[in-house]
């Protein structure tokens, strides 16, 4: 055989879609560290800080707060496989492609789904949500914050002061959401948040924060079931055996302990740069990163507007990161994301499911949050949209967009 | 909350232990380069790059040969709980503390484990593999090529034949082994092989390639079943649902196929490096790197005999990249591994289970399988245990292993 390859080299693009954003050049700086042993005093110590950090960035004084080893996803499984016993009700937020997702892992996991639906792009009355904890007791509701399908975000504060009202614990997606929009874990009773880096954290996909109340916690270690390899003769738990060995919760909080008893091996490139994510987001303060976040997604909005477009979803409950934009009736959106890709090598993107080829969707996040980035990408769509025949306002929407940006920084 | 923490900057350390070890260069910078859309054509191109140059890697013209994202450890998981239906029976190859690990993945996938067992650091017979077969007709036969744990590679090749009679799948993984060891996917009748970057490949943990032959293709898309959010229409298998999400190996290639059905964020970072990884290995040529590790392997036993240390486990069985020597009675391993940290800031590590402090491992893997390398660590371990009091022939192995290098690559 004969392969013949490149050295990489990647494209310069604006990732204006949904994720993964842009990284941030310190991060990848940060991958270029080679790896030391994963018991070696200085790694295990790169580990506790990165449990530090990421309690400030999911706002929470969880000691279990942690990595897990994989994308946003594997994080999604590992708290769902690690909650959910066979046949145990949980009531899931059935709110647009993730919503589905989380219902199908709890299904998968062995529990039985109740949900809670309301159509892609809307939001759950938590009056909904208190029906059915009423109704199925669940042990567990599990939403997702922010879904990028639908732009949309969700109230989760009341849902949080429900589960804890009704005895339910609650889990929570932040994938979309973290480091871009407020996501209050402890103030908003979440028990288990997960998260991903290539969002507003501008970070590479491929490993996915994790923080877990006291309360979670208690339920896992009913579950603790050693493998024979590594076995401590520590008790064990009475509870069924997690179904997952690479996503057992417990496992990984005794790997995260000062026990250090061993399971995988460290993704090492992956931890220094989820903690160099995490550094950036402490320096430069969540809220301030939160409010750049808004900032931007005001300005992205004035802009689409002003250049005569139509903005997809409800004003109150849209993410601040991610913008949906109507795709004009009669123009093919993949047309469109292409001349941007291939003129402007910025990126955006459709969604899926009911909203295939229905809405663009122009991310503004992580070091895209920022205004050159949401100019740029603006002048590139109007000349795009304005080149395929659509009518367009010539110059408005950047100039809306500059005034916007301009206004929300005294707001 | 103030955390105070420092770039990062880790300690430019020699990994001679079982794993990681040190990182090519070269795999460091790729992932210096930001990353990009996931369905970018740029993006899926460097997916099937990655693919042809691990069927390179692995020896064999599968066509289903990816990555999973995550650790070594996931892509077993992968392997197996797409493999394994509930009540299926296993018969798997308990001959370490990897062994051990398929065991319990096995079992919590709902598989009937029978094992054949050997003591650690023994190898299986393949008669008694071929009485397992005939006695427990089980549909699949998993394995562990070299089990660090006990420095010992199992003969896969008699035991692949014997799957091909019974009609069982044969899966292995290879994490420990592949790039550095004979590792024959095809020629040896093994269906599903995984392994990590870490060891041989040179590349830093995170990353997990795995390749399938079209007979394991075959009984996993009995069991397709797409997820809510993203089903095509395709026909869904008919066979029990894959109790994992993140790990359901039929939506993995629905992903790497030409369809890209979304699944996971692939990890783009990580992805570079991975096929950086092979790149480096097609570059070498597959059969000169496995050479220069067994001559590596060779002249560290020949310098461990000369000083006067015993090596551990029997000649002809032994893995070229990893070697096993006695802890002398009296010593406590730990701190000879420490004083080789603290004084020459070279990694070697101790054992598992019933090994646990009685043997140190010592690696010569990836670009630590070299000279220069394996005659520096001699040189260490010596002054550490003369240091001891450990009576040493000064001088003698690194001699002896100078003479073994030369002379090996001769023969």
């Amino acid at each position: 055989m004969t392969i013949a390859t490149c050295e990489i080299n990647p494209p310069s693009r604006l990732l204006m879609g949904a994720g993964p954003a842009n990284v941030h050049p310190r991060v990848l700086r940060a991958m270029g560290a080679d790896v030391i042993g994963q018991m070696d005093p200085e790694m295990t110590a790169y580990m506790d800080e990165t449990m530090a950090l990421y309690r400030e960035v999911f706002q929470t004084t969880n000691h279990w707060t942690f990595l897990i080893n994989g994308s946003a996803r594997s994080a999604i499984e590992a708290a769902l496989v690690s909650l959910v016993t066979p046949g145990m009700v949980v009531v899931v937020l059935n709110i647009g492609r993730f919503g589905l997702l989380l219902r199908e892992i709890v299904t998968r996991c062995g529990g039985i789904v109740h949900s809670v639906d309301v159509p892609w792009g809307q939001v759950v009355d938590p009056a909904d949500v208190e029906k059915a904890l009423r109704l199925h007791k669940p042990r567990l509701v599990a939403a997702v914050h922010g879904d990028t399908s639908t732009t949309t975000a969700q109230p989760l504060e009341a849902i949080g002061a429900l589960c804890r009202q009704y005895e339910a614990l609650f889990y929570v997606d932040a994938t979309a959401t973290l480091g871009g929009m407020p996501f209050k874990t402890d103030e908003w009773h979440i028990d288990v948040a997960t998260a991903g880096l290539q969002k507003c954290l501008a970070g590479p996909p491929g490993s996915a924060p994790i923080t877990l109340s006291d309360r979670a916690v208690a339920a896992i270690k009913e579950r603790r079931h050693d493998e024979g390899g590594i076995a401590s003769g520590a008790p064990q738990g009475e509870g069924p055996v997690i179904q997952s060995n690479y996503f057992d919760l417990m496992m990984l909080m005794n790997y995260w302990s000062p026990q250090r008893m061993n399971h995988h091996t460290e993704a090492t490139s992956m931890l220094y740069a989820a903690r160099e994510v995490a550094r950036l987001v402490v320096e430069e303060g969540i809220d301030a990163r939160i409010e750049r976040h808004r900032r931007a997604g005001e300005a992205m909005i004035a802009g689409i507007k002003a250049m005569g477009m139509r903005v997809y979803g409800d004003e109150t409950t849209r993410m601040y990161n991610v913008t949906g934009v109507h795709v004009p009736e009669g123009i093919e959106a993949r047309r469109i994301q292409e001349l941007m890709r291939r003129d402007f090598e910025i990126e955006i993107v459709s969604s899926f499911g009911p909203l295939t080829g229905k809405i663009w969707r122009i991310g503004a996040m992580g070091i895209n949050a920022q205004k050159s980035k949401v100019l740029l990408t603006l002048a590139a769509f109007e000349s795009v949209l304005s080149g395929e025949g659509i009518p367009i306002n010539r110059g408005a929407g950047i100039d809306a967009a500059r005034a916007a940006w301009n206004r929300a920084g005294h707001s």
